[in-house]
């Protein structure tokens, strides 16, 4: 068994400081499940995390999975040995890259029965974040019916995050309105549930007027809050709630909050890992419910792009082409050991 | 029938520029209610308001009152001659500094019974603020069982706004933490519901662990809110939930939420003028349960201070008692007129 770690953060510009590790079968702890992985997903927060220090050297990275189960702590009773499980994980532990990974109970569900393994891989880092701000943060209700006539602005549709957020959305009865710019994301995003795909090489204000929407309940940005941070705020209705899962560069202006009341969210879904720990089953529940509705088929896998094998050279292509915005979807990574 | 008015905004140092301005009867539209004001309280946002442009002078300032219906418009049924009804208003129509004044029925409900026409007058505004921050904003449950175990640290627990959400959260079952510094306003916001006043003198880091609160649930900040602003994320548990009525003097780091996944709302008590008429009667609802809860015993009126006579010299003073924070509580003037 073996892992793609770094000793250090690097820019992909100093060259490839991933190398090939081996490792031996850990000690697994009472709820502790070992999974061999069979493919993983990769996410922005891949690239981010690499260029932060690594306090405990060598760091695996990796924030979402799909494997079968190889053995399980004293007191799992929910997974046995063959299961195939999915799960994104925590930040603070050994990640995903790597042909075999511990992960306690919490944050593991089955994986859906009726895509491919690889589409699997697509859903958890996605679906746990799109569900979080949906349904924890704009506190949106699982009764459709409620929903009517709400609508949402997903910024970046066609994006990891942005593909689940649509569908989940949808299914719980908002109106979807997404940005893309490219004829094939438009397309994208349409096909997950999008009800306007707005361009957003456009001012979406503009874009707004020209589709006669007056405003939103809810805005979810998931690409560059610092460009859409004053347009958000003018694009959402008064008492609205705007959530954002992209880290600023900037400092801005929490005044211009005030005039329509607006509350503001920064999601970040390795939160839950620091609240107790009766708290971080709601991963798993999360993404049991997902689960099930893939294998209802009212969730679509995200996958565009799958690349063979768990290799050092791949790993390294793969950040690039996520730091170069090159992913529509989702890309996943084939183990293939 | 008069109002105190001013012609351009100014500075306290500037010397009093109020001015007496006699007026007629307006016409009434069909939902108007045309009230012969007995007191008025005054608030922060008096001070604020004053400093900024007038579009169209005179202005009337004051966003508190309570008076006697003199007339009411062709479809308001709700309201009678005679009838005693208190309201804060909107930002933008003429305010309560006048001995009589024309009110949207929507802002208006019937004032409490029980207790003096000058402690009702100090009750809207306050009231207004600390609901929509505790029911809308932090979405707080009206059901006390769901709020078992919740707390909630109000910072500057002995103002206007701070000693209404200290009873209303109280009543609704949170914990609720205050801060306070001298021991009069200490005593005060005890005195309310307050289970804690720290001191906020010290940095309520510390006064936390002296203490023993590892964190709270929700935090509203009635003052200063630069000044708190990352304690306030601090203190703030993961997942949880910021609040204020303060404008910022400095732009701020919005990734200090992320870590946590903080929600940051800018509450302002008018937004709601903007949102649709049927939304603004929500004004009247929230009055009318203050009233009623006003009457069975459970809010305690918070004026501390009665000045007597709608004059420019009063107006004048008053501001200078607010900008000098002198005022704990509420501050109100009977018009005896």
């Amino acid at each position: 068994m073996y892992a793609i770690v770094a000793d250090e953060p690097f820019k992909l510009s100093e060259g490839n400081k991933f190398y090939k590790k081996d490792f031996e079968k850990p000690e697994l702890n009472d709820k502790d499940v070992f999974v061999k992985v069979k493919s993983i997903g990769m996410n922005p927060v891949d690239t981010k995390t690499r260029q932060t220090e690594i306090k405990h050297p060598p760091r695996i990275l990796g924030y979402d999975a799909v494997g079968v189960v190889e053995d399980v702590g004293s007191e799992v009773t929910s997974y046995k040995k063959g299961d195939v499980v999915f799960y994104s994980g925590r930040a603070d532990v050994d990640g995903s890259n790597a042909t075999h990974q511990v992960m306690h109970e919490a944050y593991i569900a089955h994986a859906p029965k009726n895509v491919s393994l690889n589409e699997a891989a697509g859903f958890p880092l996605t679906s746990l974040t799109a569900s979080e701000t949906l349904f924890e943060v704009f506190n949106i209700s699982k009764n459709k019916e409620d929903n009517k006539g709400k609508s949402i602005l997903i910024i970046n549709g066609a994006g990891g995050v942005g593909s689940m957020a649509t569908q989940i959305a949808k299914h719980y009865g908002l109106t979807v309105i997404t940005t893309a710019s490219k004829d094939e994301t438009k397309e994208w995003s349409k096909s997950l549930g999008a009800d306007i795909v707005l361009n957003h090489k456009n001012d979406l204000r503009d874009e707004f007027k020209s589709h006669n929407i007056e405003n939103v309940d809810y805005v979810f940005c998931t690409f560059d809050t610092d460009l859409y941070y004053e347009v958000m705020i003018d694009l959402v209705k008064p008492r609205g709630h705007i959530a954002t899962i992209v880290a600023f560069t900037e400092k801005q202006d929490l005044n211009l909050l005030k005039a329509k009341s607006i509350t503001f969210t920064h999601e970040f879904m390795f939160t839950r890992a620091l609240q107790d720990l009766d708290d971080q089953y709601q991963y798993h529940r999360y993404l049991s419910e997902i689960s099930h509705l893939i294998n209802e088929g009212v969730y679509k896998p995200t996958v565009t792009e799958v690349m063979k094998g768990l290799s050092v050279d791949n790993i390294f292509k793969a950040h690039e082409k996520l730091e170069n915005h090159e992913v529509h979807g989702k890309l996943v990574i084939e183990v293939e050991e």
